[in-house]
């Protein structure tokens, strides 16, 4: 899909659902009034409706939703569609029992009731969805207002019913063949857990089994397989009707119950929901979370995408709905654009009178008028993206990656050992992306399926605990061909099936490496060791958590650890392979070695920066370009404090068209450059 | 019900557990001489004997409980006789499954034993709780020993069967109507939960709904609609033999299970179960804390009550059993008739020898003599409550009201933001309550449902986001007819089916409190703003969790934020309406503030003290006052310190008539002085 | 069993589980090779083997085994011999599903999979077992390599299923006899428990009764009988077919499911697995925590004991694997032969390639060869072992005991009062036992039905909450023939069942320790008392937690309390009785009053120590004594500074021959000198 050819501008809008203020005339009349004047463009519409599109079995009532597209579209407001199945009607759970999950925690079908809970097995469901899937396309799929299927809301969750039993069955006899083979590859003589037949296995749930981590691990790629599969069968039902509508699905950014990069394939466009809790921490702190969750998203296709869900004002389910401060909706809606978002969506358009989200924060309040902070920021976003539409033409296009696999997270957060007080793999991930995005450095974060690494210029690859999908392989050819790679303690330890190595680790790259893991020391909390550079100034770095004890075998040890038993053996080292460079970092680093070892990673790589200058503590200039390398840049500043910035050339403002070789950005204010 | 008539002196006693000691005459015996030892003249009886009054199916027992009301009333002790259905016996548990809850947790139903687990729709259960009821009135409640019925004991919890399903369906029904009503109220449509039959729906439970706060909401009325209904059934049973023998129910203070307001109207007098934990605290914040729940106790009928247990030694289920040091068991006994308690009972007469409660303190010990500290400390209160015999015809007359309403809580502590790390309303209740109480000013703890306000100067009602029974309503009367009302943030923002209103905030009352509340900012933990008053000196409070920023819209501003992006605007107003004053604190500000604030509101509105002196740290005279307005004070050191009080004025010593104008309290001493 | 017979070195080797290796034969043969560089001549066979040696019901195969004993045998290395009992086949959890446990926590049967948990009760599980440790023990048990059984595997757990409560039932009638008496002795006519059938009692469970302690008690008792009544089934059938083979049963120290006293009768020798948290606090608390739950495990036979599993390296499913520094593998394994262990045993010789321990330390790295630090400190210690065969004569024969009473821990940790927030039983036990220990004073952990004390010259019995078996008649005898006797507050409360001793505390010993205890004070978190000593000096000791108010009846007076309304009072005393003395140490003291008290109670009662000399912090001599009292001491540093020692007194080196009267220890070092 050519995304530039679907959306005209840069979407701007949110959740809305009217299907709620049916009986409310004159506030469905006022919202379109008001949408306009919020300089909106774009709704999402019907996510939760499926009770009032068909409120019994077989009894579709559209017509609401009709006129609700014509008024919208009338007023120039484009309508992102859903389909309902994120919320199964009362009387089909009445009805039809098996659509309900049965809960892992509880072993117990649910009762009817809440979202997003439906058994994604269940043929019945599947088939009430195609249905009214169906009727939505049928009716609506070539309005010239619908520019685009919201598939569900928010996949995720397990059902661990009969039918989902029996189906994740299959899916191993089909993934393994023979009962032996998964035997082996789950080494389930251990405890005596040998299975005789497929039909002894049970998913992991209460009263079951926890301890063979081949079987939790296949069972969450089942879960991701039959929700995509699900996901799928709506895909489906809709393009039967209207091939040319392409679709997406919101998701979870760091969530860890799916695997979304498999979902990549099939959504024609990737969205997501962004709550970040600004002002609760350090803000530099949540901007760098956030980026980093951008990234994963944007990582998911490697292509421009859309900011589907994010709040105008505070989160009302955080532990503090605290507000954000003025500036901050402006930038934290421009950081999504930064990092190749092509829309700033949120949920939702108007506060609901009642139930779990009602203090969530809207566009318009239940005060209703447009005269509130909240509604005059929004404007201002709606207007500011007006102007930016010549920037669609860019997107963000990175020389560096980093390796963020969902598979070896399942793999490493149920590994028993060695550090079960938290094995930390998300901070690591984040941490190295942090250090390339405080830069001011694009970062793509890719997974082990992968394919075409040879774009990057840098790949750091924090705890590859597991090897799968080749991605051994890929790396070895990479840095044959002149990358420059960066492994860490606790890699090339499993396989795709949670079987350790023989041999030795990092399993079959010890020769790109070029050394030998004997032992992983896990410090006890609070506990340090440090690393000391070889070279000059014998740079002095805390480590902690985690402490590869290495034997070089080629390669050269550019640190040393400082203490401990393994004084003196390599903390850090560097193997010249092929054309490149493989790092290896043997323990867990403070995030000053982090900073100084990657700004040297991107010089010695010659990795472009969104700016060439200094940046103040908490200014981050983030970068997207066009085809042909022209860059527009978005210097964000994450702090409370005016900050100035020299910036080593002399860049046009967007906006303005002035020329200048500085800047003074107000607290949480985003300047936009043309370089 | 005329209390005076009733009880012939303070009562004091506690709860007598004969049933468990049948086997042992003599201790039987002994416990008689030890009771008149410790002024013991009444006890509770049969609180948990079932299983001796009715050992199998319609086998009734009631000889040796006669024995024991004969025993006791021939030595001047009377009984307050309990209905035993507390804890229904095994045999009934195992042949009636039907009368054992439905866990909420587990969704299952419990098996056999435990208390205060019945369900409390059976009509199995209620039949022979009628039966045992009506065996028990006509055998002794015209004895002339027995002066109170004590209905079942520590009503509460929750049961979830089929039974309470339909119950609760019904009662829905009855209130709403339709199910499009119910729909409305509940804002159903939100996340498509549009219910299409009455018979859908069910109690939050586990594998249920908890996202509905209407359902939430509404289950939890039902709750205490039922557990009303089941005591009415109970003293329709009493009643139906002997109309004329008083009832109560003992109560648990702050418990949020159930709305005790609504059980007023039923019982005759009001008695509650009380168990500070003294010493392992500040002792003058528990006793703030035990001098709000008496008051809310009081409160329930506005009237005299009961303190029907308490411990005179420790508790055995906290997590420290700590003793109580010399005094305290003195001085918190009378802070209990201080705050209008017409007894001082105890949990219990005599430890039992198992089970357990059997290190739970009690008159008697397992040593048996009252050669003891425990024994000697209660002999002391029983020996002084009859000097004090006089003061039987006082009582607390409060001008000053907090409001405390236990659905308002529900929905607050239910509500999905703004702070859902907890949103305080407990605590906001009992900070506006010590601000009165460390005056010495006797404050009633009212509900929305309290008809009658006129007899108050002051009322401060802290987070009354929920308007209902037509509150905001009396409280424009009440300031209109010259009252002083104080209103905080986080007011006015529901209906009582927890449906936001349109139209602004403070709902239909900005009128009154004249302003606008626009946003509610919830700061992070730790955070804090200021809030600086404007008049003279410029006096400067903390304020932290919630800060609702507020357009003055003819209320006057006292004091402003002092910090953040709305530092001058309002934190303070005041709004002259009708002949009174309505105050609107926009923060939740720290202790001194409520200090100096509510000093100034009763100087202002004239409020009368119980002294009108300065109060050493921990030293609080409380008063009740008899019909002609005459004041008997208690004078109470909460602390292990001597504190001397000058008094301002003469008064005289209760008990040795002495006149003094000044004393010195030992430490945890009261003294009751006449004014 | 005369243990010297059976083993004819100290044994040193693991588990072994080569069939997870069928499939690897060249791995199964370079085991044998590396067991022998390694100095391994023992190794655990076929104790998760089950689904191996019975792959479908009835279908045996057993001949994988043999080869494998076989080839061991001719290579040195004897065969510790598995019942499988503790991982039942997935086939035969799926077609016998009785067998499975019902979970206490959910009410429901597990579902297959997992380990430990079979049902003890059920009996097509115990016909199973039967049946294939006939077949194991017809084919092995007279192999001569073969030279113990090793029963099932770290039997624990409960099981709530219909089969258990039957048999929990039919337990208590024959305990009790009658309803009546069982009713009394659990003072279930407290909240109206009362029962009228055997039928109505259901152990507690989620739903059920958890509020009886007589019943909660006697169920802990109740697993223990079962497990044991399991284990015998097991013996009676190998015993059947060789009734020579001894057996042992793996235990886990201070694990409170079982009591593993009660399991003394019917093993030959016990055996352990211990698994301390070296390096991650205090290695001189782990020391000190390790020797304490050797000490419990020897004293559960009084006699030379297994060490059946402990790590080469690190543990996996702790919360950080921290690995052991150099020395402390050694010393660890040394500190359980100075504790009366006759053998080193690790889990496990080679890491599995998946599942739950694949990280857990072995001999054999997932690496495969010898060139790694964990081999070779494991061959260390194969071959000092081998060195130290002429120690085999001696064994741990010690003059102080202090009692450990699994019975009394169940019924204190039950126990609602005085201190729910932890009553901190197993915390003093490990206190007296390590006051005495870091003297190097060997100590025995004898429980209430130790019959023979006179071999003791001190006893210290901290919180003998509950008296039993006749114990407080042993401890009377005790003094008067001339024993030095500890005891402390909390002490002589209730009976067996856990009904209150009446007429006062310590119950029938008061007069043995010539005072009354009339309440315990239970300190609040954080906060304590003192007691000051009245002779010489007036050391000040702080105290904390509980503190009992006694009146001395007879006792002189050591100490008293400096605070508090109790100030003054006795809070050390001692009571001469017969020949002997009874301590009572009234309060919670802290480390130094009990190092100061249990060096005079020591040097008072003339008790041998290991050496006599001052020991530097963190060196701790152990020693075992050969039948004529000859010493052979261990002098351990488990602390990583070198340590210098006098010894007062000429040693012979026992590896060097070399007479030395000082030593000075390396970090972590293990001296062996013979006296």
């Amino acid at each position: 899909m050519n995304k530039r050819t679907v959306f005209p501008a840069f979407l701007h809008g949110g959740d809305y659902n009217p299907d709620q203020w049916l009986n409310y005339p004159e506030i469905l009349k006022k919202d379109v009034e008001l949408m306009k004047e919020a300089h909106v463009n774009c709704v999402s519409l019907g996510i939760f409706a499926w009770a009032k599109l068909e409120p019994s079995e077989g009894n579709y009532q559209l017509d609401w939703m009709a006129e609700i597209i014509d008024r919208l579209y009338e007023n120039g407001i484009y309508t992102i569609l859903a389909t309902p199945s994120g919320a199964k009607p009362m009387w089909m759970s009445e009805k039809y029992p098996e659509i309900r999950r049965v809960s892992g925690a509880t072993g117990h079908r649910e009762l009817s009731g809440n979202r997003h809970n439906h058994c994604y097995t269940s043929p019945v469901y599947r088939e009430k969805v195609r249905q009214i899937n169906t009727v939505l396309a049928e009716r609506f799929s070539r309005h010239p207002g619908v520019i685009l299927w919201h598939l569900s809301n928010e996949y995720g969750g397990e059902c661990h019913c009969e039918l989902c039993q029996q189906a994740f069955r299959d899916w191993l006899r089909e993934k393994y063949g023979t009962i032996e083979a998964l035997n082996h590859a789950w080494w389930a003589d251990f405890w005596s857990h040998t299975y005789s037949d497929f039909s002894q296995i049970t998913s992991p749930m209460v009263g079951g089994e926890h301890s063979i981590h081949g079987l939790t691990l296949d069972w969450k790629r089942f879960v991701t397989h039959q929700t995509v599969d699900f996901m799928r069968a709506e895909i489906d039902a809709v393009r039967a009707v209207n091939p040319d509508l392409p679709v997406t699905t919101n998701m979870m950014g760091w969530y860890d119950g799916l695997n979304y990069y498999k979902f990549g394939p099939y959504v024609d466009i990737v969205s997501w929901d962004n709550y970040p809790r600004w002002h609760t921490a350090n803000n530099v702190d949540i901007a760098a979370d956030a980026a980093a969750a951008h990234d994963i998203m944007r990582s998911v296709k490697r292509a421009p995408w859309l900011l589907m869900e994010s709040t105008p004002s505070m989160t009302n389910w955080q532990p503090t709905s605290t507000l954000k401060r003025p500036g901050m909706h402006m930038t934290s809606s421009l950081q999504a654009v930064a990092h190749g978002s092509d829309s700033v969506q949120y949920f939702q358009w108007r506060k609901g009178r009642g139930s779990f989200e009602k203090f969530h924060g809207a566009v318009v309040d239940h005060y209703g008028g447009s005269d509130t902070r909240v509604f005059r920021d929004v404007a201002a976003v709606g207007s500011r993206l007006e102007e930016m539409k010549p920037l669609l033409e860019t997107e963000v296009r990175p020389q560096v990656a980093v390796v963020y696999d969902v598979e070896n997270r399942w793999a490493l957060e149920d590994s028993a050992g060695p550090r079960r007080a938290g094995i930390g793999y998300t901070d690591d991930v984040h941490a190295w992306h942090r250090a390339f995005w405080e830069q001011g450095i694009p970062v793509d974060m890719i997974d082990m399926e992968c394919d075409d690494l040879s774009r990057y210029k840098v790949i750091a690859a924090p705890m590859l605990y597991m090897y799968r999908a080749g991605f051994e392989k890929k790396l070895r050819e990479f840095v044959e061909n002149g990358g420059i790679l960066v492994g860490t303690y606790n890699t090339g330890i499993v396989n795709d099936t949670d079987l350790c190595y023989l041999g030795g680790w990092p399993g079959e790259t010890m020769d790109l490496f070029g050394l030998w893991n004997e032992e992983i020391d896990s410090l006890p909390e609070g506990a340090t060791n440090a690393m000391v550079c070889r070279g000059e100034g014998h740079r002095r770095y805390t480590v902690r958590d985690l402490c590869a004890i290495v034997h070089a075998k080629g390669a050269e040890v550019l640190a040393e650890y400082d203490d401990d038993f393994y004084k003196g053996t390599p903390a850090l080292t560097v193997n010249r392979y092929g054309q490149g460079k493989a790092y290896y970092v043997a323990a867990r680093a403070e995030a000053d070695f982090l900073r100084d070892f990657c700004t040297k990673l991107a010089d010695d790589a010659g990795v472009v920066r969104a700016l060439n200058t200094a940046l103040p503590y908490g200014v981050v200039p983030m970068m997207r370009t066009d085809e042909t390398g022209k860059a527009v840049v978005f210097v964000q500043n994450f702090t409370g404090e005016t900050k100035p910035l020299m910036l080593n050339e002399t860049c046009t403002v967007f906006e303005t068209g002035e020329k200048t070789d500085a800047l003074t950005l107000a607290p949480y204010e985003t300047v936009i450059l043309l370089k």
